[in-house]
């Protein structure tokens, strides 16, 4: 039997700003983000946009790992969650700015 | 004679905001970006923290093609300014959310 292990997430207290901050800057990570902000939880089946499995655990690692977002497994689905409250306290604004959607260029 | 060509810089409308977010994710160029913030204009020797040149060019060459920088040269001098309004009407609130001192860990 494979021995499933939870994910590791850190706590907020351990959030750095220049890890969020590269979490976000590629396109499909912060795409995750803004689809998990707009709609909730999703799989990530919902979140994958078609892409390989193996880039997008990647870009789901990345995002655990700074803390953005929470992944739960219940048997093979794993439910993805945005940790919105928690880096709301630790950089206020921050997601706020980021999720808005962009002035047109002038 | 070494001619010298000047610095390029994105028009605020090329500005992406995935390359901005890697600009300041790294805690040298994040701290360039909070200097410049609070105090003005500096030359690239005010900032470099006494850092080998190497280092801090490629850092001010990021910032600068990310558009979070404009560098003017004046005959050996380069002065650095953050370019804020830009920025501010291009992401607003995301400067903002960055420069505020970061709350005390829970």
């Amino acid at each position: 039997m494979l021995l499933m292990r939870p994910y590791k997430h850190p706590p907020a207290s351990d959030f750095v700003l220049e890890r969020v901050l590269y979490a976000l800057s590629d396109s499909i990570r912060l795409g995750i983000v803004r689809h998990l902000a707009q709609h909730g939880p999703a799989t990530c089946g919902e979140l994958d946009g078609g892409r390989p499995k193996s880039t997008v655990s990647h870009h789901f690692k990345v995002l655990r790992e700074a803390g953005l977002v929470l992944t739960e497994s219940t048997g093979t689905t794993h439910m993805n969650t945005l940790r919105r409250a928690e880096l709301d306290a630790r950089f206020p604004g921050l997601l706020a700015a980021l999720l808005q959607p962009e002035p047109a260029a002038a």
